[in-house]
């Protein structure tokens, strides 16, 4: 029992890993498709979704024959549980990049960004893709103290779409309200993505020690327009 | 065990339908704050999301002891299972509700919202309060037919946003930037709260026939500029 149990716990933990690595490869090119209005790269980022999907979907199923055929106890049971919360976290993470691609590949040939806000999007990209980087990390190393720290690193992304903000309030904003639409939903999606890589560190402390971290409000206050 | 099943199952859908129906009712203070500029409903809406978040933690545990004490299998299985996941929607069905309110809060004692798009979010608001109305009943009743039909009752709220966006991106909207922020996020809360309704149809359907139904891309495409 203790054997099989393992080897399925490892199979559904290595499909959550393979997940978060598609989702922040995702989020990857979903930012350069964004910033070069690249509509190649961009149809890749929608087409490949379904593998995410596809996943999940096959986690699910492995979670529940896990529960139903080994009826695990303890902190094995704590683990598939989590398992199963982690889905739809790193499934909603690829879900997330589909939303910036699909930006992207609405304004191709145009631009979707102002330039002025092209070094926002560039970094809040290269912290995602950390982010899901270390998700994936965590989902299979499960050190609680690696996983605690991806909410530090959601910090600087915090910080980001808070300065984010201030420009888009600015009385100096010259590039119209279409544009102002397409940022605001932009910078959401980013910052979304980095709660969820956030909350699969929350879960993956939860599983290794039986305690969940406190859930601080890190989505931050969107409507400050200081 | 099965009489300690049920009454436990039964126990744990209490807690769900209870949740979805303070986030309805969260959500309909919160449009009431944006629509009135009243800030004492929004405050009640900011304060009572803890009880939400409380109810989480404690529909978690159950779930959990569930699975410890009863090692349900088939159908029970599912039902615990689909719980699990259900909690994460309505939890977060409250926070939409509660982004909603802060915004209204944050530009007290101006109204977040232009004259223009008032009706807009009256009629969003009374649809997702509708939603939340029905992802609770269905909670309680496990009709799969009930919970099927909220994913047509959300097309009229994709159909709203759409129509909100057509708004925002028509050149005569005459507000400035920092409103076209406010309404743009203020029209996805209110666009993913109806989702999550829908999510937990689906979850009830699943729970009862064991057959999810297909995950059509309920959520619009946000970036239509049309």
């Amino acid at each position: 029992m203790r054997v099989a149990y393992n080897e399925q716990m490892n199979a559904l933990s290595k499909i959550l890993g393979e997940m978060a690595g598609l989702a922040g490869s995702a989020m990857e090119r979903a930012t350069q498709s964004l910033l070069q209005a690249d509509l190649s790269l961009a149809e890749s980022v929608i087409t490949e979704y379904d593998q995410i999907a596809a996943l999940s979907h096959q986690a699910e199923e492995r979670a529940f024959a896990l529960l139903a055929l080994q009826a695990p106890v303890a902190g094995d049971l704590r683990s598939v549980v989590s398992g199963i919360q982690i889905v739809a976290d790193v499934d909603r993470m690829g879900a997330l990049a589909l939303h910036v691609a699909k930006i992207a590949r609405r304004r191709h040939p145009n631009h979707a960004l102002p330039e002025e806000v092209n070094g926002y999007f560039a970094e809040m990209g290269r912290i995602a893709v950390a982010l899901g980087a270390a998700a994936q990390e965590v989902l299979i190393s499960r050190d609680p103290e690696r996983a605690l720290r991806l909410r530090e690193e959601d910090e600087a992304m915090d910080d980001l779409h808070r300065h984010l903000f201030t420009v888009l309030m600015d009385r100096n904003w010259s590039h119209g309200v279409a544009a102002a639409v397409d940022v605001t939903l932009l910078g959401r999606f980013y910052e979304r993505f980095a709660d969820h890589a956030v909350e699969v560190g929350r879960r993956v402390v939860f599983l290794v020690t039986g305690t969940l971290p406190s859930d601080e409000d890190h989505e931050i206050d969107l409507a400050h327009g200081r």
